[in-house]
């Protein structure tokens, strides 16, 4: 099978893309009988090329890296913008990696929403659309005969979502509650061994885990939107982010912090939804763990998730040490998974 | 999609699985169109019976937990062994649940082996066919257009196999390190708090853990007959149990177990399957694991895992508080699976 892919999105996921559909090139061939050209890549700030023939990945990666625009692979009319080139670029699946807006799910939404109407499969990196158009997706998804997976939303490459679509069958989940979001478990970490919140946070900006305005995740909005995703596919629940009872770790004192470890316990900033006869409950807030819980040894940049269902008491699913790479990954394993019609 | 099964194995997990099938009848309806007729339950002590028509699962459960045989519910002439049952009985999928003789895989490999070759798919929750016949049932099933899927005979019904098969794609798995055996970690946990050797096994084995002989599970034997398959499923090894470097736990002293924890440590009854170059290497020991490392706090009867591969740094799967019910969920969501096709 031959399929043709675009890239929205070359930041530091889409470029791990690149790099790792290159790497795995050969292992997709022997493995899935899977090969593949990449007929266009969007940037934000670099431009957009389309090639029906198909770019060269590695000169797209010089280019992008070398502070250069991709305009030199482009053939044909110039691109306006990305809507325009989900609509022009010749390509049968959407490798979607954009930046998220918390509060509104753009643009990424409306880049799911052109590219499921315009016949293509959709794998999205992006929260956006799973928290704030999840159902109107799938509808639309299923009316064109196309895939929308999403498995890199939530815990990086960790399959989450792959284990619900696959393994939590015929099963009734009453709650899950897990750490989410990196950068406060890096900051509620680098605090229990003894820098600032501000020389935390400085440092989770240099490692490229933090945004410039680290507020989005220091006040709960990335976990809210996180708990979300898993409420709205895993538990059949209709939430959105602002729906869920949200307080961050910024009102933690770091004398708090280290007094629970003290006390043989650790601050971690938890997520749950909990199914309340026919609603689910979400929230996000900090909770003081013992040491003999599970989640209180996710350490770092780490990530975990508990489901507690009426057939499995508790699974819980950790993914330790993740990079951008292990992002690109769970994209091409939905790529892959697309391409064997898992979404039928 | 109607499917007539056949249950293979009548004791807790059978029992379990048949109470599991009546409680998600409407489910496997509503969510994925499915309905199902028991044509034939077979027994080790309690007889088979074969009925084209459909066994009433509450009768045959009201039967055998009397303490009767299963002969007034077969139509048709007698059933002379289990290979005779598996050959006559109409059914497309085979649910097995027999005793494992953990040095030789059968009797269960021999009956994977009949029900492929009758054109039947076959879940089994037994490790012998796998651990002792992996490729050759693999190539059968491949042959006949069926599936082979054995969710349950490793962590019960926790999704390490289905993991594997849609989650870990095109990536190269180098470690594969867990506590796997439930009544050694139940024991370990015991000998901790308190209680000897020798109550600890007793315990266990009123609670149904161990059985009357436990040896296989204290000499660590059922530890390394599911390190193999997963090396063999997951890695492409071709290893057997006596190919494991195994040491149990029955070479620990009490003192020093309880030593362990006194300086911030836990005895674990750790499996690991290493690549090391073109082999796989595998091994099943007592080793004492820090505090922080999320092993140490696996106890009673729960169990983990941890894959370490080229894309994703650590990935680990823990199953908290298992139940035969648990092992039965894993046949009910391999049975979900084969008739999506997911063997294809």
């Amino acid at each position: 099978m031959h399929i043709t892919v675009a890239l929205i999105g070359f930041g530091n996921v889409g470029r791990a893309l690149a790099r790792l559909l290159m790497r795995k090139t050969d292992v997709l061939r022997q493995d899935y009988n899977l090969t593949f050209t990449v007929t266009g890549i969007a940037t934000n700030s670099r431009g957009c090329a389309i090639d029906p023939g198909g770019i060269h990945l590695e000169t797209a990666l010089k280019l992008v890296e070398a502070g250069d625009g991709l305009r030199s692979l482009h053939r044909g009319d110039p691109v306006i913008e990305t809507l325009d080139f989900i609509e022009r670029c010749p390509a049968s699946l959407i490798l979607e990696s954009t930046w998220l807006n918390p509060h509104t799910g753009q643009p990424a939404a409306d880049y799911a929403r052109a590219a499921l109407r315009a016949g293509r499969h959709v794998v999205t990196a992006n929260k956006g659309p799973v928290a704030f158009a999840y159902r109107e997706l799938c509808e639309l998804a299923r009316q064109n005969g196309r895939g929308f997976f999403f498995e890199s939303t939530v815990m990086d490459g960790a399959p989450v979502l792959g284990l619900g679509r696959e393994a939590l069958l015929a099963t009734d989940i009453h709650r899950i509650h897990g750490i989410l979001n990196s950068t406060t478990n890096f900051v509620l970490t680098q605090i229990e061994e003894g820098s600032s919140l501000e020389q935390a946070v400085q440092q989770a900006q240099q490692m490229g885990l933090a945004e410039a305005d680290p507020a989005n995740d220091l006040e709960g909005w990335d976990a809210a939107v996180k708990i979300v995703v898993l409420a709205n596919v895993l538990m059949g629940a209709d939430l959105r982010p602002a729906d869920v009872d949200r307080t961050g770790i910024t009102g933690l004192a770091v004398d708090d912090i280290r007094a629970a470890v003290a006390s043989g316990e650790r601050y971690k900033l938890l997520c749950e939804a909990v199914r309340e006869g026919e609603t689910v409950r979400a929230c996000v807030r900090p909770v003081r763990l013992p040491l003999s819980d599970p989640l209180s040894q996710i350490r770092g940049t780490s990530s975990a998730v508990t489901f507690e269902t009426d057939t499995l008491s508790h699974l819980t699913l950790i993914e330790g040490d993740p990079d951008p790479e292990t992002t690109a990954y769970g994209m091409l394993v939905d790529m892959i998974n697309i391409t064997r019609e898992r979404y039928l």
